[in-house]
């Protein structure tokens, strides 16, 4: 294998699939990153049991050459050092090249590495993915999806299943859900010419998490392969695959109460702050308990902790319907939700002070958190 | 006590003496910021056993009303709540009152804290440093003397007086020294009509490191005044004051070759960035040893991990009088001292590959570096 390359793609493209090593993997050959050169260009790989990376460097992109010199072949080499090495290279230019004995030399300005590498026949191969199954939508909707129910997945493997996001599509509308028993995050989108359907997949919440982190804001497309126990993310250059996640997601649909009998429409980023400022004197106490009544349409959020102290701070709603409430919730969770919700104003739909509220954008319906308040009026 | 207040003014004061804060202590009160309030302003107090900052703020200066509604007292705030609330108040403007069981009201736009303070009586007295053995000199000199010297103190506690810098000045000359046996540092600096003189002051590396990160770079002039025990910094609004370190420093001067065997001359950064790589390889290994051969005027850094792999890299030497040497050293110490030198050119002075080698800028002999080398040759 050889082939010289511009510094800066190569840079990035580590970064991508750097995502997917884990130091602490129990397959050794798993922390390094396969590197394939053929004619069409250079492959990264990286891989944990959880997610597998491919990101591509085409050699030819609109007329610029990106890549030279290039005799087909691969290695592996270790996550540890090959990145760090490349990143600290004195020039724009560098040069790979492996001998027979999987001793690789890397070149750039006078500065000569030689590194040992490993056999790529040794690197597990990734699954194929039957590519009947998919359907297409935005990279930055898909984005947004991620960023407004990941947040909600359970940290708990008490019970695994609520660690993923639930992916539904039926009807050419895609549905995330997630929760952790204690709230609930879910985004509808309607996607175009969705030929499949599916209702059970469930995608490891750091997964999602490392998607995000990798995909960039454009409108360009993503393609999305479902089977049984994989799921793959396609861009141009980027192949993303995680496994599933076992097991039957609950039911959410009915958890979420059809009526209310206390309406509050306000200022989203108003309300946040204010309980952002209520939360800081409940830091040590389980989660940072905070207070919500209404006295018409004043909205008093306070919060007290006995031996720091108190605070309280009322703020108007733009509009208030229904029964006056005294309600506690969790400041993290509620923050969690306004901040998901990329909108001025919302809706807090409430059935009374024991039973979930409904925070929604006023002029969103794709988007609804669902929280459960805290015992203590 | 009572007063109302910039906010902005209030946050970064309270920056500055939380430097001094440590949750750690055994003294419960220094959990907390003293905020004392005069008609000359407001003045803050941070300390643990080490450290105390004072910060000031006047409330006029330059025509610009910084304080109003002032009534003189103190209160003693937890350092844990009262910082965060100030920096997540909703205005510009703060207005904080205490009453007479130690409730301390803190107001900001429709937010309003209570918060438990404790007695301001509990907290403790700093020392009163004599100022008749003060000298002064421009902030941004003694930030650089810092800078180029604390980085070599030790960290262990074996020989506690070498977790300091030993400052000494005579004849009208403030001299900063660090070792932790393994390589020393030294910056000199003329101070002028310097009234006193001082051999065995030694300051603790920490206490420098958070001086250093307290103030600004100006040429304004800083007051410091020794003591038996004690070493005060003094600002315009600051007060900054430090323990010092029990115990005699070594003697250090007699350990600097005064001659050499092999001089070589270099670009500071070409070094610093060649030596950077070489280390690559050697993470895992203690100090990240590298070696250094010379061949007339071509040097070559390389350094050699078995299981790793290898790297090896020519520069040229500006120019190269003396013995032909090869030598090993911690690619770490050398990259500190080279860091700390902000000159374009250095000279190395060898006196054999077993003998501690010096670096110096070749444009300033104020500036040394010594470095002891590693055995593997």
């Amino acid at each position: 294998m050889k082939f010289t390359i511009q510094r800066d793609l190569l840079i990035s493209s580590l970064q991508n699939v750097m995502k997917a090593i884990s130091p602490r993997t129990v397959i050794p050959i798993l922390t390094g990153i396969k590197v394939e050169a053929s004619h069409n260009g250079i492959t990264l790989t990286g891989s944990n049991s959880d997610i597998s990376i491919e990101s591509f460097i085409p050699a030819e992109e609109e007329e610029k050459v990106n890549v030279e010199h290039i005799e087909e072949g691969s290695i592996v080499l270790h996550a540890k050092y090959f990145p760090e090495i490349i990143r600290k290279l004195p020039e724009d230019i560098v040069s790979i090249e492996v001998d027979s004995s999987l001793k690789t030399v890397i070149r750039s300005g006078k500065a000569e590495f030689n590194l040992n590498g490993q056999d790529a026949e040794e690197y597990p191969l990734l699954p194929k993915i039957q590519t009947d199954d998919t359907f297409e939508m935005p990279v930055n909707v898909l984005k947004n999806m991620i960023k407004q129910t990941v947040f909600a997945v359970s940290t708990m493997e008490t019970r695994p299943i609520l660690t993923g996001v639930n992916m539904r599509l039926a009807n050419n509308r895609l549905h995330f859900v997630a929760t952790d028993s204690h709230r609930l995050a879910s985004r509808e989108v309607e996607i175009q010419d969705a030929a499949v359907q599916f209702e059970n997949v469930v995608v490891p919440g750091k997964s999602l998490h490392e998607l995000n982190k990798i995909l960039s804001d454009t409108d360009e497309l993503i393609q999305i392969s479902v089977t049984n126990n994989q799921i793959l993310f396609r861009t141009k250059n980027i192949n993303f695959l995680s496994r599933l996640l076992d097991g039957n997601y609950p039911e959410t649909d009915r958890l979420i109460p059809t009526h209310s009998k206390t309406k509050i429409k306000m200022k989203t980023k108003e309300l946040l702050h204010t309980i952002d400022r209520a939360s800081l004197l409940a830091k040590d106490e389980k989660n940072n308990v905070v207070r919500l009544s209404t006295e018409g349409n004043m909205i008093e959020i306070s919060s007290n902790s006995p031996e720091i102290g108190k605070v309280v701070e009322n703020i108007s709603a733009i509009s208030m319907e229904g029964e006056e409430l005294k309600i506690s919730f969790s400041s993290k969770y509620v923050m969690d939700a306004l901040r998901a919700i990329e909108y001025d104003e919302i809706t807090i739909d409430f059935t009374g002070a024991m039973r979930p509220f409904i925070i929604r954008p006023v002029e969103d319906d794709s988007i609804l958190q669902l929280i459960l308040p805290v015992r203590t009026f």
